[in-house]
């Protein structure tokens, strides 16, 4: 019977582990439909077309290769197969880790779990490079991202691995829940090297140096975009407490959900006001970005704050976002979706939070597990960007950008009746 | 091992909570996208707003006191925070409770379950008062409903505490499942309280009581935003169940789905026929009423009809709804949406139903809880709105709902390549 | 306390059931949105409206007929009622079934499971006959083929009984998962008789023989679809293991959601290839079919291939559909969405490459398998389509096509501000 006890926990953390998932799976139907939302409709194709190809990247090369760099295991996923024999590396488990023990599930679901954490910190370059990056370009970047610069990063991290053999971040009191740092601030860094390689897209920026805004075609699918990340990030911080079947993880998995919502909420509430003291009105695209902020900066900690405390790191963090967007325009970093914004500054400011309430980190971990992070994805990057760029070039032409990206890369229009 | 089997299904039943939870933040989507589809364009950037701002909203407000209110226990919930306390809570429960026995499950999932119902009422209310009201007074009145008027009706219905003081509408027979009366009807008298102090669209209504159609701008939305509410629905009333980890339970919430998915079907099928038999065409928008409808009219009692009522109970639903809408339109009581139609007569029909399939509600139970719900909801709703119309006013200018409400207060389109 | 454990198990199998049935559910939104996307905006009314139409005469009809027809028991379900019946069977059921033997759970859930998949069969259909098939008469035909039809086939299928008394499809090796050929080459079986019936829409073909390309008005929502249904196959091959409740069927889960993931991205990959190859860009609508594509190849068997194997398979099966719709278009088979390539090509691929990884099948039963039910469907279709044509008619006139279904049948525009 204690066997029985065991597998019913072993089945329900696994479950558990696949349906956060495949809310994680859900998110990249989130970004597809708030980077389609806020780009302008000639290139909206191209990003569909985009967002869709990078996740399929993001699992195939994860599977060849990339599960296994960061957490051991063979390329190809060839340990991992059909049939029985995860039945008996199960059973073994058992055997090791009684009721409470170590997280013991599927070593598929994991893999599932996994993948999906991938193609989201892909999902957050494709949004600041569009309108003006080849598709092509970027899907070969998308290859290595996935493949190569996320696993070894993220080795470092959850894999346990020394950084280079030289230091280990865990020791260092380095600690990031869910990953606003190894997936969030990542996926902006890689796309921060891509947009200094880039320039700014035609017209964004006038002669005189002043800033024009390039309003988004498609606002409702932005919303819907932003809401679909919300939901989606229950999967994605809820999954990773990692285990749900006794109390104090069924708890902590409660928590982090009551916090992801509680951190959103606060964001909304912080982007919308200072918008509204800045602007004057209520801007929408703040306020998603708000959400969005709430939502990264919880990510690095969400079971210890209470929910009072949540909701105002989410308010901070939705303050935050929308200063760090005026201030990147301000230099001319053209992110037509604020994506550095929300997953890498208020992605730092994550990281930089998590000690007020998890006293097993530490203020020193958490800068030079940012730093480390940092420095690897972006110079990485900007090796990767550069040789794509020498051999087959990132920008699309002039005359392309002019007429958009859809017709020229994709050869069809996103809303052929729409418009002219 | 007896502890062990109560901390799996301790484990489960939080789990089941907290997925049926996101399912019903997933509702806030489906509104969202409803609502947006249903208005012009020219309004459907503040919609959007409105609906992320109040879920915001919601969430705070609830944290902050509506908890409290409606449940008991600490403002600010100070009572659930990360770490180990929940754990202590959790044991001492077990001990009080064996297999089986009253509902056990972590309290912050609780929460959160409980904190998306109140957006979820709070979601009816702004499409009722669609186009017209103004951005920051809506949030005011959110502030409000979500953080009083709600939870204290819902603390003498799902809270059992008195009705101040004087009667208990539990003890009456009133029996509201998931929520027809306390959720929805709710939200449609909030709504009918604005909608009557606000008055209807300009041009709504000519100078010789004719009825003008205005066309929402985007019915692919609202399609998208009627499946959303169809598959959250799931959540909403199969988590009222409240328990999962027994037979009894499992097969209840089982039932649940069952029959939400039946309704549904019926309500469909019901507004379709009527609507092809009253117009010759086959209408989209009250089709979408009518799933609505069906959705509504099963919430107040899912466990106990049979599939073949519960489709029946659909139909009837889906068949007042069409009738609601015109006669609401008739005596010139503007809703863009529908929303008082489908969420406050077919809520009571609803609520009328229950004893039908369940003997443990009265009739006269389910009228005077239907009636305090609404007198109470109604009225303080009516002065809240005149408080707010007073002191900075509900509706936008004249010269704004003709520009639109998006460039007047959020200052940007919805759509801004695709109009004019 | 075995009972306790026994209950458990049974709550957590009941749970696993009813969230992948939602997610089965939530694909009636993929297909809605994929084939609203498609189709010209002239005619998305008309196509939102048959999609919820027809999940509604699913549910129905598979209440009424279906499932006894499928699976034996009571028409109008009427031995499946809330209250204790339910429990009683249970509790039989738990006599008879120890931990780990067949499958036990609340029969409300089982039928909730296969109620989504008549509906997605039937969704199949819809985007074949799109944009020139009157609505009644549609619907008529869903009412047969999910009442009688698609139940017929599935009951000498899943539902185990021999071909018309005659021989044994089980017996003979055939197997088919999660139904690559039971759910979607029986849907495109029976969109090629009404196709062929139907013809092609006007202007389709040139009068030299000349394919025209009808792009779709809205292809972030066809993208969006997509996604949808990219989610959702989660819940369709996931659930299909039928039980998840101890360690060998938790490990199949996973391993289905795992390879369900791979053969998507190697669909994705296949399709996006091989279009850039053949059109010289990266064709977006080509690489939505390879996506499905890739999730109809790994239905009949998701559980038994290795990653690696699934992404292949995946591959292939985009590589397919490519050819298969312009090979359709050359033979003037005007599909709009690709419906039949996707779900009835690569659908009987699916089945055929089942023998590769599980060696309970045989590719003679396969064979007969897709035979048989392609015979029935197919036939059976087609004399239901050509009555309801010589009843009623099956094709819009040359007016209203020419003028849309939209105001023809439904007498409202889906994007009233947009066009004109």
């Amino acid at each position: 019977m204690e066997s029985q006890i065991f597998e019913l926990q072993y089945a329900l953390d696994t479950f558990y582990f696949l349906i956060c998932g495949a809310l994680v799976m859900w998110m990249a139907a989130g970004f597809t439909m708030l980077e389609a939302g806020l780009v302008r409709s000639k290139n909206t194709v191209e990003i569909l077309t985009k967002n869709i190809a990078l996740f399929a990247t993001a699992s195939i090369m994860y599977m060849v290769c990339g599960y296994a760099i960061m957490y051991g295991g063979d390329l190809f996923l060839s340990g991992i197969a059909g049939g029985d024999t995860l039945v008996e590396d199960a059973l073994a488990a058992s055997a090791e880790n009684g009721f409470g023990g170590d997280s013991v599930y599927s070593a598929a679901s994991d893999f599932f779990f996994q993948v999906v954490f991938v193609a989201t910190c892909m999902s957050i370059v494709s949004g600041a490079v569009a309108e003006r990056m080849k598709l092509w370009s970027f899907l070969l970047f998308a290859v290595v991202m996935t493949g190569v610069i996320y696993p070894l990063e993220g080795s470092w991290t959850w894999g346990g691995n020394d950084v280079f053999g030289l230091f280990n971040l865990g020791d260092m009191g380095f600690s990031d829940f869910a990953g606003s740092g190894i997936v969030h601030m990542a996926g902006a860094a890689a796309a921060l090297a891509g947009v200094l390689l880039l320039g700014s897209r035609k017209g964004k920026y006038g002669p005189n140096g002043e800033i024009r805004a390039i309003p988004g075609a498609n606002l409702p699918l932005a919303a819907l975009g932003t809401l679909i990340l919300w939901m989606g990030w229950f999967g994605f911080n809820g999954g990773s407490v990692l285990k749900l079947g006794d109390i104090a993880s069924a708890n902590a998995v409660a928590m982090v959900f009551l916090n992801t919502n509680a951190a959103a909420a606060g964001g909304a509430v912080g982007a919308l006001i200072l918008a509204r003291i800045i602007f004057g009105k209520a801007d929408l695209t703040m306020l998603l970005n708000g959400v969005l902020a709430g939502l990264v900066a919880i990510t690095a900690e969400p079971s210890t704050p209470s929910a009072l405390q949540a909701t105002i790191f989410g308010v901070i963090a939705g303050i935050i976002v929308v200063l760090s967007i005026l201030a990147l325009d301000k230099i001319k970093i053209d992110d037509p979706v604020g994506a550095i914004s929300v997953h890498g500054v208020v992605g730092l400011f994550g990281l930089l939070i998590v000690p007020i309430t998890n006293p097993a980190s530490t203020f020193i971990g958490q800068i030079v597990g940012a730093a480390t992070i940092f420095a690897w994805v972006f110079i990485a990057s900007l090796v990767v960007w550069s040789i794509i760029k020498l051999v087959i070039g990132l920008r699309i032409s002039e005359e392309d950008e002019y007429e958009g990206a859809d017709i020229a890369e994709c050869g069809m229009e996103a809303y052929p009746e729409f418009i002219r």
